[in-house]
């Protein structure tokens, strides 16, 4: 099996790290933006060639995976001509907006276009971080279309079983407002913060009383601004819908301060802490 | 030197085994609501000898420190007897209603009490937790007042710099407002969103597809909530501007998203990013 990895960084080498582990690759070309990151995965082995751009390394695969910024994919998608057996599929942490963009790009060929999500939290970027192990024990989501062929999809699953997933399928309407709420909102919040605390006047104070609390709080307001711009926006309607709620809880808690309402306050305190650690307990 | 410890937790417990390492106490008598805790931190070494109650922990010490929930300081200082040169001080996370509880309590014995915060992150709790090295690198925040004589505001410091902390002095004002910004916000955004997720419909698929930068920004959901109703409602006035001030900012984020600005966005996540980063720098 001939894999193309078209962005060839953490998610992208992982993907083709694993999937050489488990023998089930033959030749794994990528392409990308940036030459030194390209060596550095042929170095580590990610890759076995590397492509002029996505159209040269895409003509001869089996597979193909989209591991670019997801504001490429149009480009790219337009740019493919692909083996009439090859199926396409993607690591977009959005997946309504780029299962638009593949149906603008591929007409009918959208039926080879399987879109997924490895969520897979990226505190480091590049081919330098990824390893054959990113996905064991983590979720991939993968969100099929109408069109997929059902085996073409159950190819995509297997290869993502075998880099130790766990592998889900939801439609692409629910996958958004999911992520929306558990992962795109937190990080919202959390640039939110930094940014507030940032232009104040004794931000220098401020930051030099912040602790490990704060540190941890604002841990994801070090992920990349391009890839949370390109999120942002292709999931706009939910996170809308997503702030709006979390300003109710917030004007909720506004309240029980203004009316020094201890026990309101220990209870809501007490029953996120319980779900917290349910949560904790479950998934571990 | 005989050290007085009321509430022998993870910050009590481990104010006196740092100062044991220094060789600056004899004797260290505890006290506390938790009868196995105590005898835990006496089998641990934190203390010496267990006292019946606050008072007759305080009633031949040179130094009390005040480590209980903060609603408890009432109560306790009203108790107390302490010998005329003895020294009080406390570690709790709020100063105002503190030093308020402290001269209503104390009457004009209060120039005897030094108000102390050490900001030191507390995920564990409890003598289990204590550790003469938690304060070694950590700030901690004296909050003198005008009737506090310097000598003994100096001993204080000392006593928190042979743990190792960076001491420095605000008045009480100032430290509610920057802790407010940086420790008791954040705390209150990450309960908040945790019960907004457990109250949903579909809270367990939300949490199963929870990943590690949820995890991480809700560590602080996982506090404990007695402590902070307590901080919460005498901090009361300070939250509800800092909530106030973030919803702004959340408004602002809102309007970019819902006029799909992306560059707009981009721009705010970058300077978050950078301001995050270079704090991490000089902190590190």
């Amino acid at each position: 099996m001939r894999l193309a990895v078209i962005g060839v960084g953490l998610i992208g080498g992982s993907f083709a790290m694993a999937l050489k582990q488990a023998r089930l690759v033959t030749h794994v070309v990528g392409a990308g933006r940036g030459q030194a990151n390209l060596r550095l995965a042929l170095e580590r082995g990610a890759i076995d060639s590397i492509a002029q751009d996505a159209a040269a390394a895409a003509r001869d695969a089996d597979v193909i995976l989209l591991a670019a910024p997801v504001a490429q994919f149009p480009g790219i998608l337009s740019s493919l001509k692909f083996k009439p057996d090859a199926i396409v599929t993607d690591a977009g942490s959005t997946k309504r907006d780029v299962i638009a963009a593949a149906r603008a790009a591929l007409g009918a060929k959208v039926r080879q276009f399987v879109p997924g999500h490895p969520v897979a939290g990226a505190e480091k970027s590049g081919a330098a971080a990824a390893s054959a192990e990113l996905f064991r024990g983590r979720r991939v989501v993968l969100t099929p279309i109408a069109e997929n062929p059902p085996d073409e999809v159950a190819r995509i699953e297997k290869l993502w079983q075998a880099c130790g997933a766990n592998v889900t399928r939801m439609d692409a309407e629910e996958h958004d407002s999911v992520l929306a709420a558990v992962s795109h909102l937190p990080h919202l919040l959390a640039f939110a913060l930094v940014h507030e605390v940032a232009q104040r006047a004794n931000a220098g104070q401020l930051f030099a009383y912040a602790a490990g609390g704060f540190r941890d709080f604002t841990r994801i307001a070090s992920s990349h601004p391009e890839m949370w711009r390109d999120i942002s926006v292709a999931n706009r309607d939910r996170l809308v819908f997503e702030i709006e709620e979390y300003e109710k809880k917030m004007r909720t808690v506004k309240a029980l301060l203004k009316a020094g309402d201890g026990a309101g306050l220990e209870r809501l305190f007490a029953e996120a802490r319980e779900a917290r650690d349910q949560w904790l307990k479950r998934s571990s």
